[in-house]
């Protein structure tokens, strides 16, 4: 579905993004990766705002670095912290960042389906979805995108398994639409318990050391035992013997395939420590392309907004 | 009074302010507002710390995005949280601050006088009164009746009525030294229990329904349970009923009358939601207008230091 | 010892420079105090964090002042509540800033020996430390070496006492060792329970109010019972009567004995209220030597960075 929304610049979700849109997209951030020289004279005194209702200090700080390469100004609302914004609704705090001359709202979010409603309204500001409860993480998954990009110089026909915690993910789910719209293949993987209909209705399911066997990518979800309602594991020690990327294990994959991470990576639970740094490990160059994705959105959230 | 307060660019309370001052903070304001390309090149590199004893998401962000407009640096001291600022005398801190290269400090403090107090002192740094407790909030102030002249184009003669808990507003206490300045009729009025005798001695009092009916401007005051020392009604709905802003209100005041508040909006409660987006509430013109007097209110105080 | 570390532009510890790189950091201070025209254009767009793990406005403020006068961007990383660098290793953490385009993380770690372990690592970071439990305080040392260049014109040859609790102080330490580096001399002294021998096999001991009589300098340390194990003095009474600084001590001490603390002062408690703003004391001076100090550290930071 290509909406209204992305229209005028907001970005809800890759499922709201045309494959064009999201090609557009990786061109923009190739561009500010290679051209530091544009960077401070892009966007010099436009005003974004950042609001978080759940911590993330790892996307906040890329958000924030993006906005101010491109010469923006930033603030910071915590959500969780600020009375004012605690007591109103998220319409008029966002009214109220319009009115006083933000232009772009990047929003953490756990309510699901949120932000695509307050899209709907006219509020004034263009809003980027950081992360929202279990429901989507766009600019996670282009990110990702734009990593295997860069490394297979394509994206239709690889296969690329999503392993961990499938139900849960909102990294999954955001992913999911983003490589079907390219015509990769997605194989999700993981434990029983935290397999997702859903998605399996679009993606194939595997056993982990099939599952493996297949990656031109292995997409390791992070392990959020606070997300889980029962406890499936008893310890990071089984967590990592039955769905760890091991040595061994990654011995079992293609010899060209690469591993990736959203981080922060819990060591030795859902990847063995020493493979972090591995040469065949994105898990860093995916973080530096955060940066550049977030360029991007940004470009095209003041660019949407005519 | 015009106190050497004034002089040196500290801002106290509309009270220190004569008339033809506050005449030329609109002009600035007006200038500001309408010429952005100004706006960068205007202080650049000077710096401006935001010190807050008491949350306030809106009245921080509005100052800091005029310091920003202006081009200047800014620094952020939550005097809640900080463990330096907590154990040392308000002095001690202004002094710190003026010795790494701060020029001007703006202050919300629960403590009623201390501002006036700090001014007296040589601390080195320019002071801006952001809320002080039940005594003035003179930004606010400012900001309403910059408001109001934009939009009536004249303040002397204009009758405002200002509604709600009187006693405890340091919202009404700043507007009403400003509006008598300018020539206006000031009427105050809401629940028995939140009158005011100080305040009525230079405004009338009259029952809510018969005020509104003179209101050129509606001025609204948030409800602020938390400051009562009991608890006057039993529900939101209840003082709806008595002292909120119906949709049937509204039609009894003059057909010219405009709705003014200080905004957060307890929607539903002083004022009813839909009335909020009303093309004659000024909410969000409210809020715009901040940013324009926050802006001129810092070139006085960096002007006023010589 | 000069090791390595010096040399890629990290700032463990005083003892890791030589008394020819801390003449260099005194000429760029100087440099900096007096060529406010060259700041903006020193650094523009290069990154710097502030990743704190220990409450310190004072610190961070001072950093971040030198940070923007510089031209740099800054993100600010509170280690006590964010989540994700919680729980996280030190080295993920600067892994992660390095891989979204941070180029110097100035650090206040509780932790002794952190920093300089993690600067063995390739993390991509230089690392500045800000503070570290009883370790070091580098810039604080500098900066106070810095103002008694700027007054008696030379280090070599005078008599700092420093006085208070040695055995928990950082700033006590940092300082013994960049003094002696000049060739000053060192006394130390406090109550007997606050003594720490690794310091007297490098500094003579006196009892206070002889040491006092020799003071070219008192550095004045900040009593924090907080990392006291056992509670020493009933009271900041008994603490001034036998430690403070009195006028009746101030005038046992050479007539151009100058005063420094590190600050936040407890008022009348390691100094008489009064004695703060004293012309003898440089307390408020040291504070603004901090910033050109830092500026100094900032820029070799960078520099060192090839």
């Amino acid at each position: 579905m290509i909406s209204m929304i992305a229209d005028r610049g907001h970005l809800i979700d890759t499922d709201h993004l045309s494959r064009e849109e999201m090609e557009e997209l990786f061109i923009r951030a190739e561009y500010w990766r290679t051209h530091p020289e544009a960077w401070q004279h892009a966007f010099p005194g436009r005003f974004a705002a950042n609001l978080f209702f759940e911590p993330s200090t790892r996307t906040r700080i890329s958000f924030e670095v993006a906005e101010k390469k491109l010469g923006m100004e930033t603030l910071h609302l915590d959500g969780e912290r600020s009375s004012t914004v605690k007591g109103e609704t998220m319409e008029d705090t966002l009214k109220t960042l319009a009115a006083i001359g933000v232009e772009v709202v990047v929003v953490r979010h756990q309510g699901v389906g949120r932000l695509a409603t307050m899209a709907e309204v006219d509020t004034g500001v263009t809003l980027i979805n950081a992360g929202e409860g279990n429901g989507g993480h766009p600019t996670q998954a282009l990110l990702d995108l734009f990593t295997l990009q860069r490394h297979f110089g394509h994206l239709a026909g690889l296969t690329v398994v999503i392993a961990g915690d499938i139900r849960h993910s909102r990294v999954a789910r955001s992913n999911l639409w983003a490589l079907r719209s390219f015509g990769a293949r997605v194989i999700v993987t993981g434990p029983e318990s935290m397999r997702d209909p859903s998605m399996e209705e679009v993606a194939s399911y595997l056993p982990f050391d099939e599952a493996i066997e297949q990656a031109d990518a292995l997409m390791m979800l992070r392990v959020q035992l606070e997300r889980h309602e029962e406890s499936l594991f008893t310890s990071a020690d089984a967590y990592r013997l039955a769905y760890g990327l091991t040595r061994e294990r990654l011995e079992r994959m293609p010899a060209h395939g690469i591993i990736l991470h959203p981080a922060p990576v819990n060591r030795d639970v859902e990847i063995e420590s020493e493979l972090v740094e591995h040469p065949r490990s994105k898990i860093f160059t995916q973080m530096e392309n955060g940066v550049w994705i977030r360029m991007a959105v940004l470009e095209r959230a003041l660019l949407g907004r005519g």
